[in-house]
């Protein structure tokens, strides 16, 4: 569920570039920070180092939660880099920010440069993220912590639920798999923080349950935030053979409908804290 | 992951009625107490209903929580309702309970006989959910309160998640539909419960993570509640030509290494409550 990926050679990317990508993400950020950001604080003068950045979707609300840090934010993408850039001017414009262009495999800085390290919706991109973690923790002093914030698609069930709409969530875990990802990471964190070395890897659900008693939160997230996710992939799903315009439509109705009155809709994040020794 | 029926002329159920499933129930309750329980509370002299109080084990935690209620506990089974009793008796002397053997869809109460309605891992079993609902809300008073647990087996998903592991869950869900039930029901509370014209339907998910922080909870549920639940079908599905021994074992194995120092195992309860308008 972000811009993050360790493949630059990949001109496509299985949640796109696009405009409508970006707004997609602000909204999801926007809708979930309670959720997933409320208990995130560093303390100010903290050097924290949040990796894979992309359009700043979470960034700002990193920034908000903790006035005073010293932030270096990293990405791939040149272009998501400069959207994150004017995103944090635009709401955060006393923040202090270092934006460096790079690969979180292989950071300039030195052993121990940061006293805590953020992540979020990155390692589902990463064709390793065990190799991830442990250059992560290469710049992460002794003692120092690391959060990481992951989805999985296996979590979202929802009602009603009809086989098309099942096969479409599916073409989204498969395309991702195929570009060398993981839709399905929020379940690894505990045994990838653990063989990465970290240690006190602590990992809790953070559920999004909709129902007809929260339209609000059918909208921004099941509409919003999933469906929109799901339906970015059409032509990549068609590209690659794994359904037909009529079938991906259909799931697509279908999924719609679980924002409906009578739907409901279940999905699960996960979020670790962990402590380098 | 109850023992209520509703189909009484069945002498096989899809959970059993063995020692051991009454014993499963007891770790499960036992288990998982704080979490589905421990916010439910009655006032001292409140007239509560507990429909398909099976062995029991949810109805000691009922009276733990709210002392000096009026509790009738109803149960289709005989002989369940006579284990209820023995463990009330053991555990909770004090309590005054009337004990009902009957169905659900027919008690000889009069309409609004009760304060409040409670029912945990019933309605799955049902083959028209909504007509129980109607029937229990004909005996709760207006503004009176049902309070509704349901699981949503489709909400398991644990790594390593095989192939095998998957497809011993998925017998156990069609086992209790091919029995008239629905191990999915729980995304259904919401729409079930505004349908037969109960108002302010809130409905909260109830997750249980466990992963190698937590062996403890590996062991009572993903073990001792989960896997051996869907181990007590066992021979219901090699009777019914779903699977053959080998696979199924295979299954269960897979299972069981969710429950190990790099295993990670989700889950979703839902817990609803409403009122009589």
């Amino acid at each position: 569920m972000t811009t993050e990926t360790a493949r630059p050679e990949h001109t496509t990317y299985v949640h796109g570039y696009s405009d409508s990508e970006a707004r997609r993400l602000g909204d999801q950020a926007d809708t979930l920070v309670g959720l997933l950001h409320a208990d995130t604080a560093y303390p100010a003068g903290s050097r924290v180092l949040e990796a894979g950045c992309g359009v700043g979707a979470q960034t700002v609300h990193l920034l908000a939660a903790s006035p005073g840090v010293l932030l270096t934010a990293t990405d791939l993408s040149a272009d998501s880099l400069a959207q994150a850039r004017a995103r944090v001017a635009a709401q955060a414009p006393a923040a202090d920010v270092v934006w460096h262009h790079g690969d979180l495999h292989r950071l300039p800085f030195p052993d121990g440069a940061f006293d805590h390290v953020f992540l979020c919706f990155v390692l589902e991109h990463l064709p390793d993220p065990a190799a991830g973690l442990a250059a992560l923790r290469r710049v992460l002093r002794p003692g120092g912590t690391i959060t990481v914030i992951e989805g999985d698609h296996g979590s979202a069930f929802f009602h009603p639920e009809t086989p098309a709409a099942r096969r479409t969530v599916d073409h989204l875990v498969r395309l991702q798999a195929d570009g060398g990802g993981d839709g399905l990471l929020g379940r690894r964190l505990h045994p990838l923080l653990t063989a990465a070395g970290f240690t006190g890897v602590a990992v809790r659900p953070r559920t999004v349950y909709a129902d007809g008693g929260r339209p609000a939160l059918a909208e921004g997230f099941t509409l919003r935030t999933f469906v929109a996710m799901v339906e970015a992939v059409r032509a990549e799903a068609l590209a690659a053979g794994l359904t037909t315009p009529e079938d991906f439509d259909r799931g697509i109705a279908d999924l719609r409908r679980t924002a409906g009155p009578d739907g409901t809709f279940h999905y699960t994040f996960f979020k670790a804290v962990a402590v380098n020794p």
